[in-house]
């Protein structure tokens, strides 16, 4: 039997200003550092023992990753970064308040750029220093995206999961994947076979373990989030209103 | 030119306790927290951009290059672990006070064991659950010493340097090593060309930046600590008077 165990960070400093932050590198707030300590304790708590782990080039998603292997005291596992599990790049959005961006745009523009499958927010232009192409860490070809639709996200984690994190949960059985909003959905539309539109209205909450087993021929046999249902509805509630005008 | 620099763990609670440490997986005191912060603040004001990083299997040195990166915020960059460049083993000696082992044994004693090139203190039992083969981080042949002289961490560090952080530095051309006082001895002791005799008396202070430069055929420029002077000085004779009895 196999486990992968995916784990969206913890909340930033830009999710406390509900701003869009797309691939903008902002750190954990003091709830996300929190947050990601106590994934590691539920993790721990069940019995999971992860052999590997994956994470992006973010540091709020690389920070989760490390105050939740220390709790869990697997300090020692090989952790391997890709800008390929980077969240979804939000375009000319980053930086915005989306309370904000609703207002300006209409409640219908900022949930298709926010939920739908395949439009993508205006992109940053290329002489713009936000641009990825002015970063050192994107030097990969095709690491340097102006903007994303989610449908982009979801085909440059593709190549990433056949390539690295499928065979590796083949070798080491309990893999975690620490991560971001939409990168993580990408997955959990391929692992759940849904529908573009279904995985529009899946809300994955910070930090809280999503398990999926698999048998022994890699078949999903269950998948569940180790926390109360009562407390899972509340957060999923929660991640969904985000773009709502108060 | 290339540039690596070697890292000392920061203070460890059993450094703090004067304990001998060698594998057993201690955490760092909150002095060593701020000491590897620190290490990141002098490596950053120094505008060096490490592309790449390597370190032990044990948590004071995961936790000090992970707050290093942190400071230097590049905590995006690969970082590879190894048993290979965990800390000498120490045998029965792990766990004991290093006064107490000198009150107990007599200094020369002592001495031999802490700093002679080939005399190993006594071995851990293979039925011992402290012995390495009871760890599941320790898998690899040869992974699993009972316990080791400097001559041994040297050598079992020698395939990894040629395989993997020598063709790393060629490539990468800034990379980092944050391992332990030991491991990075068998280092400089290649680096710097030194005898059996020269390594055991050369004291590497935790968590100050060691910096080697190498012209653009690999060869040894200079090296130098990221300190001034005397303070170097005093961290040198400090590590130097551990073993003394008070």
């Amino acid at each position: 039997m196999y486990k992968l165990v995916l784990l969206r960070h913890g909340e930033s400093e830009w999710n406390q200003a509900n701003l869009f932050t797309g691939w903008t590198d902002v750190d954990l707030s003091e709830k996300g550092v929190q947050e990601a300590k106590e994934a590691g304790k539920r993790l721990k708590e069940n019995g999971i023992q992860f052999r590997y782990a994956f994470t992006s080039y973010l540091k709020r998603a690389v920070k989760t990753l490390f105050l939740t292997l220390n709790e869990m005291d697997r300090l020692w596992i090989p952790v391997e970064k890709s800008w390929r599990l980077n969240e979804k790049h939000y375009g000319m959005l980053q930086g915005m308040n989306k309370v904000k961006a609703t207002e300006t745009y209409g409640k219908d523009q900022v949930l298709l750029w926010r939920r739908s499958w395949d439009v993508a927010p205006e992109p940053i232009p290329t002489d713009d220093p936000r641009h990825p192409s002015h970063d050192p860490r994107y030097t990969e070809a095709g690491s340097t995206p102006g903007t994303e639709a989610l449908k982009d996200t979801a085909e440059r984690i593709m190549p990433y999961w056949e390539s690295r994190i499928l065979p590796t949960l083949k070798a080491e059985k309990e893999v975690l994947v620490a991560a971001h909003g939409n990168s993580l959905r990408a997955i959990v539309k391929l692992l759940k076979g849904m529908s573009n539109e279904e995985i529009i209205s899946f809300n994955i909450p910070t930090a809280i373990p999503y398990v999926f087993e698999f048998d022994a021929d890699m078949r999903l046999s269950k998948d569940y989030f180790l926390a109360d249902p009562e407390e899972l509805k509340q957060l999923m509630e929660k991640v969904a209103n985000q773009g709502k005008a108060k």
